[in-house]
């Protein structure tokens, strides 16, 4: 059974937007438990100048629909970024989780080859399929929901390692 | 040009090495710049419970060596966990990233399939290759570089998402 750029990609968002989904859940039953504002727990970051937690499910949520969309040859669908509470956290990840998984499994054939080129205000990056998976995307993806569970585990939150394996 | 195991673990594993050297090199500079131990850098952790600086360095090589190893069929090589120094630590990532690049890429064929099994002290875990690398390799290993990052980040040095990446 060969393996393909689908088997490294999909199954990971699909798994990292879980355990997003899990730590959102833990967030919440810390700041009940606690008679504390999850909000506070939302707003928290580990330096003055890096984002928030809320952000960095966002950002998080946008490399795996980009990552995904983007292997397959789709345009990313767009979301507001106007999330602000547990909730709406929630559905956004659950969206996206849905996304990820109904992309047709067809349309990533030769996605390794594939030219995808990226448009920020501060640069414009060109890669193929595979570089664009291996040295962007999952980078990306693993750094936001690393440190959206490094934020809640530096602010009391009682969650080890296998909160963020997920399973 | 076909995707295979390989593409999705050797050149991620030695970017991310690539990435803690930079982060040692970052640590080491700042510290002198401060007139300040840079022990207190390695020593620094984000939550009581959670491992140190340089913890996360030593376990975020254990999973580029471990990962690359297993998925060749190899037995990953030994080190005694106890570097101490910015010194010592450039040193083993720098034996563990010219270990993952000099393994023969044919010892990867058929890698997806490989039963892989990890004996820990809690559990036995069992996979076949595609999974061990997405679903326990890959976000170990960028949960430990992550959290190194972080780790910095959180302790005034200052790095952005680029030294994270690299290059």
């Amino acid at each position: 059974m060969a393996f393909t750029i689908r088997d490294a990609s999909t199954p990971v968002y699909k798994r990292g937007l879980r355990t997003l989904l899990h730590l959102l859940q833990r967030a919440d039953e810390h700041a009940k438990a606690n008679n504390t504002d999850v909000t506070a727990l939302l707003d928290a970051r580990l330096a003055p100048d890096m984002f928030d937690f809320k952000k960095q499910v966002q950002i998080a949520t946008d490399h795996a629909k980009g990552g995904a969309a983007r292997l397959a040859g789709l345009e990313p669908p767009k979301f507001l970024d106007s999330e602000t509470t547990v909730a709406e956290l929630q559905v956004r990840v659950q969206a996206i989780l849905d996304y990820v998984d109904g992309i047709d499994a067809a349309l990533y054939d030769g996605a390794e080859d594939r030219d995808i080129q990226l448009v920020y205000p501060w640069a414009t990056y060109d890669f193929k399929g595979a570089k664009f998976l291996t040295y962007w995307s999952l980078p990306n993806f693993f750094f936001h929901v690393t440190t959206a569970y490094n934020i809640l585990r530096h602010n009391g939150v009682a969650i080890g390692k296998a909160d963020f394996l997920g399973k």
